[in-house]
């Protein structure tokens, strides 16, 4: 298998297609950025998939070829970790709609040859996952072991039980919603507006000149950023620390930690991501809600999923997607007669704990999936 | 003292100055837009200030001259209200830095005849109220009855305790705060990141061809305006509500209510409201913490307010400066040997409730009011 060109590290892939969107589109093709980690094994029984969150991309464990970076989750997928290659086949998608080699709104239209713009589909997160079960299709992979997410990562996670039940064994979903709330489309829409009031924006086409809407894609990523820590977080990490300077001064700059860290949070994003595809995955998270197309009702989202094993996981001071979301997810899996376990950590990291160093997680996932092997 | 010019209804003076400025410049001349209401008792021992918040003006208690909308604290303010022109003489005065008629950076630099912009001085709390009591000088108001506000305002009380404590008998601050925290300044960043990074800002010099920031002065608003409302509240009040359609778009209109009510927010701000002033006056609200002279020692600050009154209010669902700040504040006040009365009211509205109809806020304000009064 080492020699197929399906699996490893940085592949890219362009399936015909076409995908059936929620808005109706048949789109094709498909691009696809991908790893993989670790061997099929002979009965396809040790697959995992791992969700990655609104900026994320496929390099969950592995050194970004470009920045040289470290994965983005190396604390939990690697040599030794709860998800570890020695044991599992380890599956991480760029989800639809992102910049960073899977289709979205910067690929090229195979239609005009130019890039596609607004005029790429709206996506949803269960396209996203309806993408992911067509890749994982090509790759030989029938069902997952387990499917596992933070933030808009758990989004997919939920969606994967709801629309291939039969496919999730286990599922772990991790600092996340069953629906994006008045506040959290909130938070997005200043985002957007920003992004959209940038003159550089041009109806998103601004390919051409190397010219994007950076000051409007920067301000966004900032409100977002304040979003994902806790405001206990922010006290303790920066408080009213004055930056590279021993006075206030009583001018415009960045006389704060938190300024300056905020304004290079906000800059640095707008190397590595697209403003379009900013806009398209957060309209795809305001637009989850998986009790919708159940009278609102989310135990009957659940229905089918009585077969899957399901590992909530929350984070006391994630105010963005807090504990009593997940409760909401708990209450409802409950109702449906899935079994789940749930847990409350305490960080004072905020919704970005899930990333950090959080022991407590590791242990919790690993004896999760470990139980799902008969081998807890 | 009906004739005298210097009292009654939108009320526009220019004194002569210098006002001494935290950031060591001697200000002048200095503008003022105020009220007042009711009239000066005899012995001069009936004066109320009233301070208002971030984009507030001195229409405290009337109609607009020119949107016509009636006064923005009427519930607290006015006939048989706890704040009462038949019994006090209350003053409201705008603040400096703000564009509503007190000195600001839309004003005109006598020096150039064209408005200050960026050469207009940083300021602070501490300033705003340094001109207040300038003004109330010249309105022959030694020592006030009370001086009452919220948020910002309540932020200007506090102050006033600390810098004439021997003018102030009793002082009323709601929804504030001792000290912007990280995440306040934070907030308030992304605001004026949106603003300076508009193309139209221009450091600031925009006022000549009327084609000022006005894109990023709305996401500004809209950013700090999910900061006044409370998760639940936006919730009940939004949820994920569809504005004038029955399905979603697929696009990136405003699908929700939340988007369109926030768009609404972002726009009709930028027709009252002077970018410019919108970075002075946070930036004043970021400089803002009371111990920090005080070797951070709370409790030092208000060493000199030991014969001023307290009276603390805070909300439940107030996340901008929630309930822990207040404690904070008495737990100094405490401290300092001054009197304190603190309680913490229930109310849906988050930061907002202090301007909404929250009968139990104006029994404690009316009942602190007249126990000062000697006649509870």
């Amino acid at each position: 298998m080492e020699t197929d060109q399906r699996f490893g590290l940085n592949r890219h892939l362009t399936l015909p297609g076409p995908l059936l969107l929620d808005a109706g589109v048949a789109f094709a093709p498909v691009e696809f950025a991908y790893e993989t980690y670790g061997t099929l094994n002979a009965d396809r029984s040790n697959a995992i998939l791992i969700c990655h969150a609104l900026t994320g991309d496929h390099h969950v464990a592995s050194d970004h070829p470009i920045t040289g970076k470290s994965g983005w989750w190396t604390r939990l997928v690697g040599e030794g970790k709860p998800v570890d290659p020695a044991r599992h086949f380890i599956v991480c998608v760029n989800v639809l709609g992102s910049c960073l080699g899977s289709s979205g709104p910067s690929s090229i239209d195979p239609a005009t040859g130019k890039p596609y713009g607004m005029s790429f589909p709206v996506i949803t997160i269960a396209d996203m996952v309806r993408a992911q079960a067509m890749l994982l299709d090509h790759l030989g992979v029938g069902a997952l072991q387990a499917v596992i997410g933070g933030s808009m990562g758990g989004m997919q996670v939920l969606s994967w039980t709801i629309l291939y039940p039969e496919r999730v064994r286990s599922a772990i979903a991790i600092a996340t919603t069953a629906r994006h709330s008045a506040q959290n489309i909130a938070f997005h829409e200043v985002g957007r507006q920003a992004i959209m009031g940038d003159p550089n924006w041009r109806g998103g086409d601004y390919y051409a000149d190397n010219n994007p809407p950076a000051a409007g894609l920067a301000v966004a990523r900032m409100a977002a950023h304040i979003t994902y820590l806790s405001e206990a977080g922010l006290t303790e990490k920066f408080g009213r620390k004055l930056q590279g300077r021993d006075a206030k001064s009583f001018g415009f700059d960045a006389d704060f930690q938190i300024e300056s860290y905020l304004r290079h949070q906000g800059i640095s994003f707008t190397d590595r991501f697209d403003a379009n595809s900013y806009l398209y995955i957060t309209r795809a998270m305001d637009y989850f809600d998986l009790a919708e197309p159940f009278e609102g009702v989310l135990a009957k989202a659940f229905a089918g999923a009585k077969n899957t094993r399901f590992c909530v996981i929350s984070f006391d001071t994630d105010w963005l997607y807090p504990t009593a979301e997940s409760r909401h997810i708990v209450h409802a899996l409950n109702a449906a007669g899935a079994p789940v376990s749930f847990v409350e950590l305490s960080s004072p990291f905020g919704h970005d704990a899930f990333l950090l160093d959080v022991p407590e997680q590791n242990s919790i996932v690993d004896g999760f999936i470990r139980a799902g092997e008969g081998r807890a």
